[in-house]
């Protein structure tokens, strides 16, 4: 399943530093116009393959359907692991250079191929259930040491289990679907006066990577970690917006709440986990080892997938990247994630996503946030032809990318991007 | 519409202690059978009324439909308060009294009215967000006593915003759907020691009402306090289980996560605004004035309804009484709750829940938790028939009940119940 056939190519034209190669086939929802009809598709090139027509026309062979010509890809995914392993298998083939099906067929390309850049993406799946974990060592160790004590940055549970929280699923978004409008919202900028209402002033992307749920638990039954990789179907990218004094003032004690429920968006594609195979690689060590239903049954169970954020100010020709990292760093699981999330018996949904928590690296060019690339707004960075940031402006857009690469073979993810409007115009009577 | 009409009788029997008296008319989702076919009905006495019958009998006219032979209530309550008002208005006629169409026809009532003991009820509402406020200053007060500092017990945001965070949708489910297995997951029980896998030892239930979200928003477009009773359905009872030693070695810092996503217990039917109209009642003093977004514009805007938890021993013949409280208590309204989640532009959506958070009132009799009531396991309650508990113990089940009375006119809640059962038998190799 991992091995990589250098010799597959496709009839495709595909530069070489596509994120969309014929090793990746990442699933997403298009429509030809923004309005039209909702259909999966799968990315390859610059082009969209739409399924749709593919399965209409008999050339998927999968159980049950039709999948395809939906507005969301839950009943695809519902429909399990060997379809899943069906339909890249048949696409891969389709689209390879010794196959004659789609390419001697131009009325069938015609039909079925579209330029990414013609079409809009959709949110790929319904997400009923949203969770956000915070597991990079890195992150938390960084946050602590700003907000409590450096030398007990990390809180006891830290190392014991990956900490999460619930996110609110009604606010995720995909890339393109909207801009972000600047969150107004209770500030307490004076420790010793009370509140204001204001808009946010500290507001924040967060770098990371969500996973999709692929199969279901019942409720009162965990999954077992050594079962849980099973229930994973793939992976997007993911800016977590985040309103850094919104949330200082509200966290304590149950958690954050308003400071992240505005703003959740992922990268229009989801690359499979058989996609990503080829790049697996160790978790960091674990110490102290986990609790038993914890223990991690595969040693290569982390992947490795580079990671960068750029701001692009308003106006400016080029975006700077501020922070290159690796979903690497990450100290948890998806898998351990997954077992934890369950383990008391909470039911998850296919089409839940699991946000892995901001990616920090270890040194400060790999942070994933710019309360940390900026030290908590004491170390400015400077944007080409955008002046200097603490926290994210009105105007700029933050672009996420992510891709594997190995073997001169790249998967990648595309890119997440969004752009800060102002905040409404808030009028009180009072 | 607040007005009761005292002459308003209806011709089928209806015991004076009733929840479910004409004046009530809650909907819910039931079945003949665990597996027959879903629709919508209103309890009347010990009855149901099948209102997918009526509807289809076109008895409703209702615009647009059909709304009730369907598994949830989300079709209809989306449809507006406009078919709110007409189909509750059309009820109330159709099982009045002095109206002869229901009344005198006997193989009409033969296909619509059920026995609720014969029936199957179900999820009301597909619910697509849960959030949890924790809005009872005297619950929030008691476990900052038990847990911080007697002399600083609430935190200082408490009086500020009514607090709150995102629970776990996919957990919530309906009272008799399924017993609660008690969860197994990290407890630390030595400060010294390192966690252990194990057993919830702190069971406890949560006395809590929650409202269901009848008109959504668009994400980034806060809902206006003078706007939010618009948004509002109905209500039900709400067991938010709980497991204390879970939540205390996990929650800090990104809030409840293992602790309450394995059991949330709602009651079936779903009192609607409308019906509890009658029973406004002023706020508590709110002290300081809220910043202007939180300022109530009406004065009477929280309820009187009477609350009661009771716990049922295995084998023992009668429940007892551990708690009565009142919903009045609350010190934030259900419009500031709404307005406050949607600050930030957060989207809501229907059939979204809304839970109030533990409902204690001023005295020990009135807390709406074991952990208040037994007061962090130092003051063992007594039970008829079985001993005596700090927390739930197995075997035992959990009663609350809800009622509002004025004028001799009730409108009440039924009950939600739930019986704990063992923890799952776990094995682990290591």
């Amino acid at each position: 399943m991992s091995m990589i056939d250098k010799n597959l190519t496709s009839f495709i034209d595909i530069a070489s530093d596509s994120d969309f190669s014929i090793h990746n086939l990442p699933y997403g929802i298009f429509s030809d116009t923004a309005k039209g009809e909702r259909r999966a598709g799968v990315a390859i090139g610059e082009q969209v393959l739409d399924l749709s027509v593919l399965e209409a026309k008999g050339l998927l062979s999968l159980k049950g359907g039709p999948y395809f010509n939906q507005p969301t890809l839950n009943a695809f995914i519902e429909s399990g692991r060997d379809n899943w392993t069906q339909a890249r298998q048949t696409i891969q083939t389709l689209l390879s250079a010794d196959n004659e099906t789609l390419r001697d067929n131009q009325e069938l390309q015609s039909q079925a191929l579209f330029k990414q850049a013609d079409v809009t993406m959709h949110l790929p799946v319904h997400v009923p259930g949203y969770t956000d974990f915070y597991s990079s060592k890195e992150h938390a160790t960084n946050v602590g040491t700003m907000f409590r004590d450096p030398n007990n940055a990390l809180l006891p549970n830290w190392t014991e289990m990956p900490v999460g929280y619930n996110g609110r699923a009604s606010t995720v978004f995909v890339s393109g679907e909207a801009d972000i409008v600047r969150p107004s919202g209770q500030l307490k900028p004076n420790d010793s006066e009370r509140p204001i209402f204001s808009p946010c002033k500290r507001l924040d992307f967060e770098l990371e990577m969500a996973f999709i749920v692929g199969k279901p638990n019942q409720i009162g039954e965990p999954i077992a970690i050594e079962n849980a990789w099973d229930h994973i179907f793939g992976m997007v990218l993911f800016n977590d917006w985040s309103a850094r004094d919104i949330q200082k003032w509200e966290y304590v004690p149950l958690g954050p709440f308003n400071a992240k429920t505005f703003a959740s968006e992922i990268s229009p594609w989801i690359v499979t986990m058989d996609a990503l195979a080829p790049f697996k690689t160790e978790l960091p060590t674990q110490d102290p080892q986990p609790l038993a239903y914890l223990q991690e049954t595969k040693s290569d169970s982390s992947y490795d997938i580079n990671l960068s954020v750029a701001i692009l100010p308003e106006g400016a020709d080029t975006a700077t990247t501020v922070g290159e990292t690796n979903f690497k760093y990450m100290y948890w699981s998806m898998a351990q994630q997954l077992t934890h999330h369950t383990i008391t018996g909470c039911k998850v949904e296919v089409g839940d996503m699991m946000g892995s928590g901001t990616i920090s690296g270890p040194t400060p060019d790999s942070y994933g946030s710019m309360l940390e690339i900026a030290w908590n707004a004491t170390k400015p960075v400077e944007l080409k032809g955008g002046g200097t940031r603490t926290f994210i402006e009105d105007g700029d857009t933050v672009i996420m990318k992510g891709y594997s690469e190995k073997d001169g073979i790249r998967v990648g993810f595309g890119e997440v991007r969004g752009k800060v409007l102002p905040a409404l115009d808030f009028n009180f009577d009072a």
